[in-house]
């Protein structure tokens, strides 16, 4: 019989991604080794962004305010829009530090399979954006999955009128990567994207 | 860049052992968009642990009461002491719900190389417990590892004069295990410890 405190403390890490009963009892007998170099912080940290984290109504990314830091960086370059399926695609976009433009949170991609319409994600508000004027291209960096090449074409499609250029994210063998461990497919679309020297 | 809270959200979280970066990352997204169900009972929970949950003085569980909710249960046998190395470890004899006794946490094993001596641990507790009398049985449930078993040597000789009998936990084939896959170690012992069908 442990104590209801702690019980309600596992059940609730346990429903974390990553986390199941055992590592979530793990982590309860960490933070109350650590309470105040952790679990104290980690506690006001979460109810904090519970509080003040929200949702950019120009672009659909996570922030304190709205518009979000990025949509209100006269740093960046509003006239490129990189487009990504979700907030960690951002994230992923943003660590590698090589892109200065804006972005738009789709907020998943259209699946026939689960019912995703167009109206379902922010894809009318990503044509308004670019009809609006001041965008020169158009940056879809989706998933190279069914859905997200599916989803690619759709926004390409409802872009074409606009007459902003509308890019993809190039194919080909990542940095690091052997050629023998490669699938086919991708080294497939490396062969066909080949560039001189 | 994101933002200055959702960086320290995804840097307290990634120290819980169990989470990296990465599922750290993952796991602020999620409790972004439960925010209500998960993150501020989450946080209310975490904080209410680290203020509350405190150290038994008797036995060194975990608990909002001292002495904690098992020592205090006048319906749990105080004659049987099980003897674990940590809390984790009396919370998996609890869920067997095969032991209706009280417990003594260690905090630890003995360690030569880790120069943990028996001072460091709630040994010299223990003894003291096992002096003051009323104790008919002590289980020692400490790991089959070499630290677990130099600790449990070293446990059973300074009850030697207690006149209590000191046992220790079978050892044997795990339920549901195959014998094909079974360690040489335990299949000897299960062998050396063979009971009439």
């Amino acid at each position: 019989m442990v104590s209801v405190e702690i019980e309600r403390l596992i059940s609730l890490l346990a429903k974390l991604p990553g986390l199941g009963p055992r590592s979530a009892r793990r982590a309860v007998l960490h933070l109350i080794a650590k309470r105040e170099s952790l679990a104290q912080p980690l506690a006001k940290a979460m109810a904090e962004a519970a509080d003040k984290i929200k949702t950019c109504s120009t672009c659909g990314n996570l922030d304190t305010q709205d518009p979000c830091s990025l949509c209100a960086d006269p740093g960046r370059d509003g006239a490129v829009v990189c487009v990504v399926e979700a907030v960690a695609d951002l994230w992923a976009v943003e660590r590698t530090a090589s892109f200065k433009g804006r972005y738009h949170v789709l907020g998943g991609t259209l699946s026939a399979l689960d019912g995703v319409g167009p109206e379902d994600l922010n894809i009318p508000s990503l044509v308004a954006r670019v009809h609006a004027g001041g965008i020169k291209e158009v940056i879809l960096a989706l998933g190279a999955t069914v859905d997200g090449q599916t989803t690619a074409h759709y926004i390409a499609d409802r872009l074409a009128g606009a007459g902003v250029p509308v890019t993809e994210l190039a194919h080909g063998v990542p940095v690091g990567g052997e050629l023998d461990y490669l699938d086919d497919g991708t080294l497939s679309a490396a062969l066909k994207a080949r560039r001189p020297v």
